[in-house]
């Protein structure tokens, strides 16, 4: 155990970075002061004295007392050139972004192997819930089967309005927006974009396994309706917009989609701007982790811990990434979809495997079928905003028995 | 990261121990083989060659082929000598038998240091769940402020048998050992000796408190009546038996009672014989940890983990006791109990500090009072079993609108 004191430069003063200072100066506990904060409007009040402020980064990237970068900007792309000239100075680094991350992930290995400095980002991924260091520590073999859960607290809040409080999309997702759960552009939550970044993280520290997003399906919920919540209440299910990290063998499939979630999974209880995970691990062991996902106080909290994990020399090891055993990303997946369509055309049936209902009135038609992931990926229909999509089961994992719990939803439907 | 393969000796070979055994020959992930299993039944049928057998602890013990001493046997005044000789000798040692571990911490500690050898047991509180890793290096600092949770899977069956099926005590005590979840002795599983081993375990990694496990409050669910859940019902509440471990500047307070846990309260979705953790940090952050806490499989799979660390060198630190803040246990911790008696002279009134609800009828009666822990440590009161008791909240931290909430409940059993 080191008696150093660490010295933080930050980038960024907003919540966050408040709070820390707040935190950092009421406990002891913490080996580690606030040297400098590097901000972009100078003559904006400040709760902290001028001297503890600077507008020019290199105050903090030059400067030798400075032990740690702690990056909290919203803007990914400056927050990526920061992060790298830091990690190239050799300083060590907290940040929870994870668009940043997850789109330079090979790189920032890379420069934290070169430069012999650490890069922790726990507050990246479920905001507080400590899951990437879960995987790294706890989960350091290769026992662990799946891993899956709610990733984004803006659109499961949207998504616990329109079920539980019957509100439409739109006005669910202002309110996520008042409440300051939902990023400043909106579609990166709703698109479910926020969520794959996150799993793109989760899936090296799972699995070992390095996947650009762009290579990840993410259906969001920006197509769902009331018919699709009344489907799903129906069955006795929610829908959650999910990600899903599975292993078969050697092979890795990942996607992110709203899921039907039934009440036997814990996800079911996550509920507004909360965030959960399971993981499925060796035994035929599940474990849920669960806590707030969005927010300044879940992300200062996990910020918290990097800084003192790193006053112990704590790093990523990125151990599966090293361990012996290679993995592959596939998309060769079947899954079973419920398909909600308005023009029969705008679908491209020729994509599924089977189709196992049809359901079909006036206002309201959906099928629920079986087709490969690699072609949801693929093709322009799966985004088109008349057709939405929901996960039913990932075949070959748990196919439920469809006919029986669907015949209620079609005569009452019909 | 070591690539030195662990030879493991193993204490035990019933379930746990079988298990582990498949699941290390099927996988590589693991850098670890089994040397030699000491059984105590040499004539049984195995399923594996008689040459890994023994029954000669000494076998295992004196064997300088062997590094880890894994002990999965039931009696744990048997394991505290084999641990205790394993550790004298140099040995890494794996254990998940928490009344062995809470009733010899500080000698283990002791141990562990002198011969510079590790002792790992996260399989001791609440199976699979990584909670002792967690408390132990994502916590590790001084602003944890509370951990609660449900730590024993045998009562948590029973209160929910008894709450969802309408289940009597014994019949669903019967049916929670018919599992495999209750203790041999099931009097450690109902009168919250259990659980209240693993809190002791626990308070020691959360906040670096030593404390025996005689002076530490077990309230079991022994004395509990359909009349305690149907109050629980009325109140939109559940009875869980809750372990408690609170800090308040640097004094700590903790206890094991049954408790009315409400709908926010994500124990309350910790059902039969599943576990759960709620942990309280920096921030006002709030999170939730679950999975199955009791059957061989959960064990399986954290004495697996335990394992695989120590392939990677891991130990604990013991952070938290050697940290220069400290800490002292306290009893003078205020609660608000509900009090269920029958005979008005067995409850000794004056203990409490106040009484701010009585109900009395001819076949139920109860009061809700407040009353310092130092009490109901010392009184015998508290035991009787024709009195049972409930933790409505802990004083000072969080106090509900006791009339409120109650209301319905006094016209309901008038």
């Amino acid at each position: 155990m080191s008696n150093t004191i660490l010295k933080l430069g930050i980038f960024g003063f907003g919540c966050v970075g408040q709070g820390l200072h707040n935190v950092l100066s009421q406990t002891k506990g913490i080996n580690a002061t606030i040297e400098k904060i590097c901000i972009k409007h100078p003559n904006k009040k400040r709760s902290l004295d001028a001297s503890f402020f600077t507008t020019n980064p290199s105050d903090i990237l030059d400067n030798p007392n400075i032990d740690v970068v702690v990056e909290l900007i919203d803007d990914s792309d400056a927050a990526y050139h920061i992060v790298k000239e830091a990690l190239i100075k050799g300083k060590a680094v907290v940040s929870a972004n994870k668009k940043l991350i997850a789109e330079h992930l090979e790189e920032l290995l890379f420069l934290q192997s070169k430069h012999e400095t650490p890069l922790l980002y726990e507050g990246s991924v479920c905001g507080s819930i400590p899951i990437i260091r879960n995987l790294e520590e706890y989960y350091d073999n290769d026992l662990l089967s799946s891993v899956s859960g709610i990733f984004n607290g803006s659109t499961n809040y949207i998504l616990s309005k329109m079920r539980h409080d019957g509100l439409d999309f739109e006005v669910a997702l202002k309110e996520a927006q008042d409440k300051g759960f939902a990023e400043s552009d909106p579609s990166l939550d709703v698109g479910g974009f926020d969520a794959k970044y996150k799993l793109c993280i989760t899936l090296l520290h799972a699995f070992g396994l390095l996947v650009r997003p762009e290579n990840i399906l993410n259906i969001g919920i920006q197509n769902l309706s009331d018919q699709d919540v009344n489907y799903a209440s129906q069955n006795n299910q929610n829908i959650k917009l999910v990600v899903h990290g599975q292993k078969q063998g050697q092979h890795i499939s990942a996607f992110v989609i709203p899921t039907f979630v039934s009440a036997d999974n814990p996800l079911t209880n996550v509920h507004n701007e909360f965030n959960g995970i399971v993981l499925e691990s060796a035994f035929a062991n599940q474990q849920f982790f669960g806590g707030k996902g969005a927010g300044s106080d879940p992300t200062g909290s996990a910020v918290l811990s990097d800084i003192s994990a790193l006053t112990y020399g704590y790093k990523y090891e990125y151990k599966k990434l090293h361990q012996n055993t290679v993995v592959t990303y596939s998309t060769k997946q079947l899954l079973e979809v419920y398909v909600r369509y308005q023009d029969k055309n705008a679908v491209q049936w020729a994509d599924f495997e089977s189709i196992n209902q049809r359901f079909e009135s006036k206002s309201y038609n959906y099928v629920i079928g079986t087709v490969y992931l690699e072609q949801l990926l693929q093709e322009e229909w799966a985004l088109n905003p008349t057709i939405s999509i929901v996960l039913k089961s990932i075949v070959g994992e748990a196919i439920h028995d469809v006919a029986e719990q669907n015949k209620d939803a079609v005569l009452e439907s019909a």
